[in-house]
Protein backbone atom coordinates (compact mmCIF):
# COMPACT_ATOMS: atom_id res chain seq x y z
CA UNK A 1 0.00 0.00 0.00
CA UNK A 2 1.07 3.41 -0.46
CA UNK A 3 1.39 3.69 3.61
CA UNK A 4 3.82 0.80 3.34
CA UNK A 5 6.13 2.55 0.64
CA UNK A 6 9.92 3.00 1.35
CA UNK A 7 10.88 6.74 3.05
CA UNK A 8 14.34 5.92 3.22
CA UNK A 9 15.43 9.31 1.96
CA UNK A 10 12.89 10.91 4.28
CA UNK A 11 15.00 9.33 7.02
CA UNK A 12 18.15 9.24 5.69
CA UNK A 13 21.03 11.35 7.68
CA UNK A 14 24.27 12.96 5.88
CA UNK A 15 25.79 10.22 3.87
CA UNK A 16 28.11 8.76 5.41
CA UNK A 17 29.69 5.29 5.21
CA UNK A 18 28.84 2.76 8.02
CA UNK A 19 32.10 2.30 8.81
CA UNK A 20 34.15 5.19 9.47
CA UNK A 21 31.13 6.29 11.90
CA UNK A 22 31.34 3.47 13.49
CA UNK A 23 35.41 3.95 14.23
CA UNK A 24 33.74 7.25 15.53
CA UNK A 25 31.55 5.96 17.79
CA UNK A 26 33.80 3.40 19.13
CA UNK A 27 36.63 6.24 19.83
CA UNK A 28 33.72 8.16 21.34
CA UNK A 29 32.32 5.19 23.88
CA UNK A 30 36.06 4.57 24.83
CA UNK A 31 36.12 7.98 25.30
CA UNK A 32 33.87 7.47 28.02
CA UNK A 33 35.02 4.82 29.73
CA UNK A 34 38.58 6.48 30.06
CA UNK A 35 36.36 9.66 31.35
CA UNK A 36 34.69 7.62 34.02
CA UNK A 37 37.41 5.97 35.13
CA UNK A 38 39.33 8.91 35.19
CA UNK A 39 36.98 10.67 37.53
CA UNK A 40 36.45 7.71 39.79
CA UNK A 41 40.21 7.12 40.24
CA UNK A 42 41.43 11.03 40.12
CA UNK A 43 38.30 12.75 42.30
CA UNK A 44 36.73 9.84 43.83
CA UNK A 45 39.41 7.74 45.78
CA UNK A 46 39.59 5.21 43.13
CA UNK A 47 38.71 1.35 43.70
CA UNK A 48 38.25 -1.35 46.19
CA UNK A 49 35.71 -3.58 47.50
CA UNK A 50 35.38 -2.84 51.27
CA UNK A 51 31.75 -1.62 50.93
CA UNK A 52 33.43 1.82 51.17
CA UNK A 53 32.60 4.60 48.75
CA UNK A 54 35.76 3.16 46.40
CA UNK A 55 33.64 0.24 46.31
CA UNK A 56 30.63 2.77 44.89
CA UNK A 57 33.03 3.75 42.33
CA UNK A 58 33.17 0.81 40.44
CA UNK A 59 29.07 1.41 39.83
CA UNK A 60 29.57 4.24 37.11
CA UNK A 61 32.80 2.80 36.16
CA UNK A 62 30.27 -0.75 35.05
CA UNK A 63 27.26 0.73 34.14
CA UNK A 64 29.15 2.74 31.21
CA UNK A 65 31.28 0.45 29.91
CA UNK A 66 28.68 -2.34 30.34
CA UNK A 67 25.31 -1.02 29.67
CA UNK A 68 26.23 1.83 27.65
CA UNK A 69 29.43 0.82 25.68
CA UNK A 70 29.57 -2.89 25.29
CA UNK A 71 25.58 -2.70 25.39
CA UNK A 72 26.25 -0.02 22.11
CA UNK A 73 28.45 -2.15 20.00
CA UNK A 74 26.29 -5.30 20.55
CA UNK A 75 23.40 -3.48 19.48
CA UNK A 76 25.32 -2.45 16.42
CA UNK A 77 26.80 -6.00 15.12
CA UNK A 78 23.78 -6.24 12.82
CA UNK A 79 25.11 -2.90 10.74
CA UNK A 80 28.28 -4.25 9.63
CA UNK A 81 28.16 -5.18 6.18
CA UNK A 82 30.03 -8.16 6.31
CA UNK A 83 27.80 -10.09 8.33
CA UNK A 84 25.36 -9.63 5.24
CA UNK A 85 26.73 -12.79 3.66
CA UNK A 86 27.09 -16.49 4.46
CA UNK A 87 25.82 -17.64 7.80
CA UNK A 88 23.69 -15.27 10.39
CA UNK A 89 24.44 -17.84 13.01
CA UNK A 90 28.15 -16.74 14.22
CA UNK A 91 26.54 -13.10 13.87
CA UNK A 92 24.05 -14.30 16.44
CA UNK A 93 26.86 -15.63 18.70
CA UNK A 94 28.52 -12.70 18.64
CA UNK A 95 25.59 -10.65 19.45
CA UNK A 96 23.93 -12.33 22.00
CA UNK A 97 28.08 -12.89 23.75
CA UNK A 98 28.58 -8.88 23.40
CA UNK A 99 25.26 -8.48 25.13
CA UNK A 100 25.60 -11.38 27.46
CA UNK A 101 29.00 -9.40 28.86
CA UNK A 102 27.08 -5.93 28.92
CA UNK A 103 24.82 -7.78 30.74
CA UNK A 104 27.26 -9.50 33.67
CA UNK A 105 28.98 -5.63 33.92
CA UNK A 106 25.83 -4.76 34.39
CA UNK A 107 24.67 -7.06 37.06
CA UNK A 108 28.28 -6.04 38.71
CA UNK A 109 27.40 -2.48 39.00
CA UNK A 110 24.49 -3.31 40.52
CA UNK A 111 26.41 -5.35 42.84
CA UNK A 112 28.49 -2.60 43.90
CA UNK A 113 26.12 0.23 44.68
CA UNK A 114 23.97 -2.42 46.52
CA UNK A 115 27.05 -3.73 48.96
CA UNK A 116 27.93 -0.05 48.90
CA UNK A 117 24.34 0.81 50.40
CA UNK A 118 23.92 -2.08 52.49
CA UNK A 119 27.56 -1.43 54.03
CA UNK A 120 26.53 2.16 54.87
CA UNK A 121 23.04 1.53 56.19
CA UNK A 122 21.85 3.54 53.38
CA UNK A 123 18.07 2.28 51.79
CA UNK A 124 18.02 1.08 48.42
CA UNK A 125 15.98 1.92 45.54
CA UNK A 126 14.81 5.12 46.31
CA UNK A 127 15.30 7.24 44.14
CA UNK A 128 14.14 7.98 40.62
CA UNK A 129 17.77 6.93 39.15
CA UNK A 130 17.52 3.88 40.80
CA UNK A 131 13.98 3.19 39.74
CA UNK A 132 14.99 4.48 36.30
CA UNK A 133 18.27 2.41 36.15
CA UNK A 134 16.94 -1.40 37.81
CA UNK A 135 13.47 -0.83 35.32
CA UNK A 136 16.39 -0.85 32.18
CA UNK A 137 18.02 -3.71 33.50
CA UNK A 138 15.26 -5.67 34.13
CA UNK A 139 13.79 -4.81 30.67
CA UNK A 140 17.75 -5.92 29.34
CA UNK A 141 16.93 -9.05 31.37
CA UNK A 142 13.94 -9.58 29.27
CA UNK A 143 15.52 -9.22 26.04
CA UNK A 144 18.27 -11.04 26.53
CA UNK A 145 16.27 -13.93 27.61
CA UNK A 146 13.85 -13.30 24.96
CA UNK A 147 16.26 -12.87 22.09
CA UNK A 148 18.09 -15.86 23.57
CA UNK A 149 15.09 -17.94 23.10
CA UNK A 150 13.61 -16.95 20.27
CA UNK A 151 16.51 -16.68 18.34
CA UNK A 152 19.14 -18.52 19.17
CA UNK A 153 17.52 -21.91 20.31
CA UNK A 154 16.23 -23.63 17.08
CA UNK A 155 12.76 -24.37 18.39
CA UNK A 156 11.19 -21.34 18.76
CA UNK A 157 8.41 -21.04 15.17
CA UNK A 158 9.04 -18.69 11.67
CA UNK A 159 6.06 -16.78 12.64
CA UNK A 160 6.66 -16.27 16.21
CA UNK A 161 10.52 -14.87 15.85
CA UNK A 162 8.51 -12.52 12.79
CA UNK A 163 6.32 -11.71 15.46
CA UNK A 164 9.17 -10.64 18.18
CA UNK A 165 12.06 -9.47 15.52
CA UNK A 166 10.35 -6.27 15.71
CA UNK A 167 9.60 -5.61 19.63
CA UNK A 168 13.03 -6.82 20.03
CA UNK A 169 15.01 -3.83 17.79
CA UNK A 170 12.20 -1.37 19.27
CA UNK A 171 13.07 -2.44 22.91
CA UNK A 172 16.77 -2.43 21.42
CA UNK A 173 16.78 1.12 20.93
CA UNK A 174 14.56 1.74 23.89
CA UNK A 175 17.03 0.30 26.56
CA UNK A 176 19.93 2.02 25.41
CA UNK A 177 17.93 5.41 25.65
CA UNK A 178 17.09 4.52 29.12
CA UNK A 179 20.87 3.70 30.00
CA UNK A 180 22.17 6.89 28.88
CA UNK A 181 19.00 8.92 30.66
CA UNK A 182 20.11 7.13 33.58
CA UNK A 183 23.95 7.76 33.29
CA UNK A 184 22.85 11.52 32.68
CA UNK A 185 20.64 11.18 36.25
CA UNK A 186 23.41 9.29 38.10
CA UNK A 187 26.18 11.43 37.47
CA UNK A 188 24.19 13.91 38.48
CA UNK A 189 23.07 13.15 42.05
CA UNK A 190 26.76 11.79 42.69
CA UNK A 191 28.13 14.95 42.09
CA UNK A 192 25.66 16.54 44.55
CA UNK A 193 26.36 13.83 47.23
CA UNK A 194 30.28 14.26 46.28
CA UNK A 195 30.27 17.79 46.01
CA UNK A 196 28.22 19.18 49.00
CA UNK A 197 30.32 22.20 49.91
CA UNK A 198 33.76 24.25 50.61
CA UNK A 199 36.09 25.29 47.64
CA UNK A 200 34.50 22.51 45.78
CA UNK A 201 30.32 22.76 45.53
CA UNK A 202 29.38 22.09 42.88
CA UNK A 203 27.52 25.21 42.48
CA UNK A 204 30.79 26.46 42.43
CA UNK A 205 31.75 24.15 39.17
CA UNK A 206 35.22 23.28 40.17
CA UNK A 207 37.22 20.91 37.53
CA UNK A 208 35.89 17.61 38.71
CA UNK A 209 32.24 18.70 37.94
CA UNK A 210 33.27 20.35 34.86
CA UNK A 211 34.86 16.80 34.03
CA UNK A 212 32.00 14.75 35.08
CA UNK A 213 29.30 16.86 33.65
CA UNK A 214 31.13 16.51 30.00
CA UNK A 215 31.27 12.95 30.34
CA UNK A 216 27.66 13.35 30.49
CA UNK A 217 26.71 14.72 27.85
CA UNK A 218 29.53 12.76 25.56
CA UNK A 219 27.35 9.44 27.09
CA UNK A 220 24.03 11.31 26.07
CA UNK A 221 25.61 12.02 22.54
CA UNK A 222 26.66 8.55 21.97
CA UNK A 223 23.27 6.94 23.16
CA UNK A 224 22.14 9.37 20.58
CA UNK A 225 24.46 8.55 17.76
CA UNK A 226 24.24 4.76 18.13
CA UNK A 227 20.40 4.87 18.12
CA UNK A 228 20.26 6.97 15.14
CA UNK A 229 22.79 4.62 13.52
CA UNK A 230 20.51 1.82 13.90
CA UNK A 231 17.53 3.73 12.27
CA UNK A 232 19.20 4.47 9.34
CA UNK A 233 17.41 2.49 6.78
CA UNK A 234 20.32 2.05 4.19
CA UNK A 235 22.68 0.61 6.85
CA UNK A 236 20.57 -2.26 7.77
CA UNK A 237 20.87 -5.59 6.40
CA UNK A 238 18.80 -5.42 3.04
CA UNK A 239 17.19 -8.66 3.64
CA UNK A 240 16.62 -8.63 6.87
CA UNK A 241 12.43 -9.13 6.79
CA UNK A 242 13.75 -12.54 4.62
CA UNK A 243 16.08 -13.59 6.89
CA UNK A 244 14.22 -13.28 9.77
CA UNK A 245 13.13 -16.53 10.74
CA UNK A 246 15.98 -18.82 9.57
CA UNK A 247 18.38 -20.14 11.84
CA UNK B 1 20.09 -1.14 -4.22
CA UNK B 2 19.69 -3.96 -1.87
CA UNK B 3 20.57 -1.76 0.90
CA UNK B 4 17.89 0.70 0.22
CA UNK B 5 14.87 -1.63 0.29
CA UNK B 6 11.85 -1.61 2.43
CA UNK B 7 12.20 -2.85 5.90
CA UNK B 8 9.09 -2.06 7.70
CA UNK B 9 8.11 -5.00 8.12
CA UNK B 10 10.64 -5.29 10.59
CA UNK B 11 10.40 -1.99 12.17
CA UNK B 12 6.85 -2.28 12.63
CA UNK B 13 5.70 -2.70 16.23
CA UNK B 14 2.24 -4.26 16.91
CA UNK B 15 -0.30 -3.35 14.60
CA UNK B 16 -2.39 -0.51 16.38
CA UNK B 17 -4.21 2.12 14.52
CA UNK B 18 -2.22 5.43 15.10
CA UNK B 19 -5.21 7.80 16.03
CA UNK B 20 -5.79 5.45 19.14
CA UNK B 21 -1.92 5.08 20.15
CA UNK B 22 -2.85 8.91 19.50
CA UNK B 23 -5.35 9.44 22.07
CA UNK B 24 -3.27 7.20 24.48
CA UNK B 25 -0.32 9.20 23.98
CA UNK B 26 -2.36 12.51 24.61
CA UNK B 27 -4.00 10.75 27.71
CA UNK B 28 -0.48 9.88 29.24
CA UNK B 29 0.56 13.70 28.49
CA UNK B 30 -1.79 15.24 30.33
CA UNK B 31 -1.88 12.74 33.37
CA UNK B 32 2.11 13.91 32.99
CA UNK B 33 1.13 17.65 33.12
CA UNK B 34 -1.73 16.97 36.14
CA UNK B 35 0.91 15.10 38.19
CA UNK B 36 3.78 17.97 37.87
CA UNK B 37 1.16 20.28 38.72
CA UNK B 38 0.20 18.40 41.87
CA UNK B 39 3.69 17.54 42.85
CA UNK B 40 4.30 21.43 43.01
CA UNK B 41 1.02 22.95 44.16
CA UNK B 42 0.81 19.71 46.76
CA UNK B 43 3.69 19.02 48.23
CA UNK B 44 6.13 22.23 46.98
CA UNK B 45 3.82 25.11 48.02
CA UNK B 46 2.13 25.98 45.39
CA UNK B 47 3.34 28.93 42.73
CA UNK B 48 3.99 32.97 42.69
CA UNK B 49 6.44 35.29 41.01
CA UNK B 50 8.31 36.33 44.05
CA UNK B 51 11.78 34.94 43.19
CA UNK B 52 10.80 32.16 46.19
CA UNK B 53 10.99 28.54 45.86
CA UNK B 54 6.93 29.13 44.56
CA UNK B 55 8.69 31.06 41.82
CA UNK B 56 10.91 27.68 40.77
CA UNK B 57 7.78 25.56 40.94
CA UNK B 58 6.70 27.15 37.64
CA UNK B 59 10.13 25.03 35.96
CA UNK B 60 8.36 21.63 36.05
CA UNK B 61 5.56 22.72 35.33
CA UNK B 62 6.15 24.69 32.05
CA UNK B 63 9.14 22.42 31.23
CA UNK B 64 6.69 19.16 31.19
CA UNK B 65 3.87 20.87 29.59
CA UNK B 66 5.76 22.91 27.16
CA UNK B 67 8.93 20.95 26.24
CA UNK B 68 7.53 17.27 26.86
CA UNK B 69 3.70 17.20 25.93
CA UNK B 70 3.30 20.01 23.59
CA UNK B 71 6.27 19.40 21.40
CA UNK B 72 5.38 15.94 21.53
CA UNK B 73 2.03 16.81 20.15
CA UNK B 74 3.58 19.10 17.46
CA UNK B 75 5.98 16.30 16.55
CA UNK B 76 2.89 14.07 15.55
CA UNK B 77 0.99 16.34 13.43
CA UNK B 78 2.01 14.77 10.30
CA UNK B 79 1.06 11.46 11.37
CA UNK B 80 -2.00 12.45 11.36
CA UNK B 81 -4.14 10.80 8.39
CA UNK B 82 -6.31 13.58 7.33
CA UNK B 83 -3.00 15.90 7.07
CA UNK B 84 -1.91 13.94 3.90
CA UNK B 85 -4.11 14.73 1.51
CA UNK B 86 -5.19 18.25 0.91
CA UNK B 87 -2.81 21.31 0.95
CA UNK B 88 0.27 21.25 3.45
CA UNK B 89 0.50 24.97 4.19
CA UNK B 90 -2.18 24.84 6.62
CA UNK B 91 -0.27 21.68 8.87
CA UNK B 92 2.67 23.40 8.70
CA UNK B 93 1.91 26.36 10.00
CA UNK B 94 0.09 23.91 12.88
CA UNK B 95 3.68 21.96 13.29
CA UNK B 96 5.47 25.02 13.73
CA UNK B 97 2.24 26.53 16.22
CA UNK B 98 2.48 23.93 18.48
CA UNK B 99 6.30 24.00 18.30
CA UNK B 100 6.57 27.79 19.36
CA UNK B 101 4.09 27.21 21.81
CA UNK B 102 6.11 24.46 23.54
CA UNK B 103 9.06 26.87 22.52
CA UNK B 104 7.63 30.05 24.50
CA UNK B 105 6.69 27.37 27.49
CA UNK B 106 10.32 26.57 27.58
CA UNK B 107 11.40 30.08 27.66
CA UNK B 108 9.27 31.24 30.38
CA UNK B 109 10.26 27.48 32.58
CA UNK B 110 13.85 28.83 31.64
CA UNK B 111 13.16 32.34 33.12
CA UNK B 112 11.05 31.01 36.55
CA UNK B 113 14.84 28.81 37.24
CA UNK B 114 16.85 31.82 36.27
CA UNK B 115 14.57 34.26 38.59
CA UNK B 116 14.79 31.72 41.37
CA UNK B 117 18.51 31.44 41.25
CA UNK B 118 18.86 34.77 41.27
CA UNK B 119 16.80 36.45 43.72
CA UNK B 120 18.16 33.41 46.38
CA UNK B 121 21.60 34.15 44.91
CA UNK B 122 22.75 30.54 43.40
CA UNK B 123 24.57 30.70 40.80
CA UNK B 124 23.43 29.16 37.34
CA UNK B 125 24.31 26.65 34.79
CA UNK B 126 26.33 24.20 36.99
CA UNK B 127 24.82 21.33 37.31
CA UNK B 128 24.44 18.57 34.70
CA UNK B 129 20.82 18.88 34.47
CA UNK B 130 21.01 22.44 33.58
CA UNK B 131 24.14 21.81 31.15
CA UNK B 132 21.63 18.89 29.35
CA UNK B 133 18.77 21.65 29.72
CA UNK B 134 20.31 24.56 28.28
CA UNK B 135 21.59 22.25 25.63
CA UNK B 136 17.83 20.82 24.50
CA UNK B 137 16.83 24.34 24.47
CA UNK B 138 19.61 25.30 22.66
CA UNK B 139 19.02 23.01 19.66
CA UNK B 140 14.99 23.61 20.07
CA UNK B 141 15.52 27.24 19.12
CA UNK B 142 18.13 26.30 16.33
CA UNK B 143 15.48 23.26 14.94
CA UNK B 144 12.73 25.94 15.03
CA UNK B 145 14.28 28.59 13.05
CA UNK B 146 15.39 26.41 10.67
CA UNK B 147 12.77 24.84 10.18
CA UNK B 148 10.49 28.31 10.02
CA UNK B 149 12.91 29.18 7.53
CA UNK B 150 13.04 26.22 5.35
CA UNK B 151 9.72 25.03 5.46
CA UNK B 152 7.59 27.76 5.80
CA UNK B 153 9.21 30.67 4.63
CA UNK B 154 9.11 30.64 0.18
CA UNK B 155 12.57 31.06 -0.59
CA UNK B 156 14.06 28.08 0.13
CA UNK B 157 15.04 25.91 -3.03
CA UNK B 158 14.11 22.53 -3.30
CA UNK B 159 17.80 20.79 -3.01
CA UNK B 160 18.00 22.40 0.38
CA UNK B 161 14.70 21.38 2.09
CA UNK B 162 15.33 18.09 0.55
CA UNK B 163 18.90 17.97 2.30
CA UNK B 164 17.53 19.55 5.49
CA UNK B 165 14.43 17.59 5.98
CA UNK B 166 15.75 14.35 7.15
CA UNK B 167 18.02 16.76 9.52
CA UNK B 168 15.32 18.10 11.00
CA UNK B 169 13.23 14.51 11.30
CA UNK B 170 16.29 13.40 13.16
CA UNK B 171 16.68 16.48 15.55
CA UNK B 172 12.86 16.31 16.06
CA UNK B 173 12.93 13.00 18.01
CA UNK B 174 16.64 13.97 19.79
CA UNK B 175 15.53 16.96 20.97
CA UNK B 176 12.45 15.24 22.63
CA UNK B 177 14.48 12.00 24.05
CA UNK B 178 17.06 14.96 25.35
CA UNK B 179 14.56 16.52 26.61
CA UNK B 180 12.48 13.54 29.02
CA UNK B 181 16.39 12.85 30.23
CA UNK B 182 16.48 16.05 31.17
CA UNK B 183 13.03 15.79 32.51
CA UNK B 184 14.52 12.65 35.04
CA UNK B 185 17.21 14.29 36.04
CA UNK B 186 15.98 17.60 37.24
CA UNK B 187 13.29 15.57 39.25
CA UNK B 188 15.38 13.28 40.59
CA UNK B 189 17.74 16.66 42.12
CA UNK B 190 15.14 18.70 42.85
CA UNK B 191 13.48 15.84 45.35
CA UNK B 192 17.26 15.40 46.70
CA UNK B 193 17.52 19.09 47.08
CA UNK B 194 13.51 19.15 48.81
CA UNK B 195 13.67 16.01 51.25
CA UNK B 196 16.74 16.60 52.94
CA UNK B 197 16.29 15.21 56.31
CA UNK B 198 13.98 14.17 59.21
CA UNK B 199 11.03 12.32 58.28
CA UNK B 200 10.68 13.30 54.82
CA UNK B 201 14.15 12.40 53.56
CA UNK B 202 13.99 11.34 50.21
CA UNK B 203 16.00 7.85 51.14
CA UNK B 204 12.90 6.99 53.80
CA UNK B 205 10.31 7.12 50.11
CA UNK B 206 7.99 9.26 51.55
CA UNK B 207 5.08 9.65 49.27
CA UNK B 208 6.28 12.65 47.59
CA UNK B 209 9.05 10.72 46.46
CA UNK B 210 7.14 8.29 45.34
CA UNK B 211 4.43 10.44 43.58
CA UNK B 212 7.20 12.37 42.05
CA UNK B 213 9.43 9.20 40.86
CA UNK B 214 6.47 7.94 38.77
CA UNK B 215 5.92 11.73 37.14
CA UNK B 216 9.69 10.90 36.23
CA UNK B 217 8.96 7.30 34.62
CA UNK B 218 5.62 8.05 33.03
CA UNK B 219 7.69 11.39 31.33
CA UNK B 220 10.36 8.61 30.22
CA UNK B 221 7.64 6.35 28.49
CA UNK B 222 6.21 9.19 26.69
CA UNK B 223 8.93 10.12 25.57
CA UNK B 224 9.86 6.90 24.18
CA UNK B 225 6.42 6.59 22.78
CA UNK B 226 5.97 9.84 20.53
CA UNK B 227 9.95 8.87 19.24
CA UNK B 228 8.70 4.70 18.64
CA UNK B 229 5.18 6.54 17.03
CA UNK B 230 7.57 9.26 15.11
CA UNK B 231 9.34 6.20 13.99
CA UNK B 232 6.79 3.56 12.69
CA UNK B 233 7.18 3.55 8.99
CA UNK B 234 3.56 2.79 8.40
CA UNK B 235 2.66 5.83 10.34
CA UNK B 236 4.49 8.19 8.18
CA UNK B 237 3.12 10.75 5.22
CA UNK B 238 2.76 7.83 2.12
CA UNK B 239 4.40 10.56 -0.06
CA UNK B 240 6.71 12.24 2.42
CA UNK B 241 9.63 12.41 0.01
CA UNK B 242 7.84 13.77 -3.48
CA UNK B 243 6.16 16.54 -1.63
CA UNK B 244 9.35 17.49 0.31
CA UNK B 245 10.11 20.12 -2.00
CA UNK B 246 6.66 21.18 -2.42
CA UNK B 247 5.01 24.63 -0.56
Amino acid sequence: SLAHRCHHRSTAMLDVPFLPFCAFLGTLGLLCVAMVGTWCQHWRGGFSLDGSSRTFNWHPVLMVTGLVVLYGAAALVYRIPNTWSGPKLPWKVLHGSLALGAFILTVLGLAAVFCFHNSQGTPNMYSLHSWMGLGTVLLFSCQWAAGFGEFLLPWAPAWLRALYKPIHVFFGSTILLLSVASCASGINEKLFFSLKNGTTAYKLLPAEAVFANTLGLLILIFGVLVVAALARPSWKRPDSDSLDSRQ
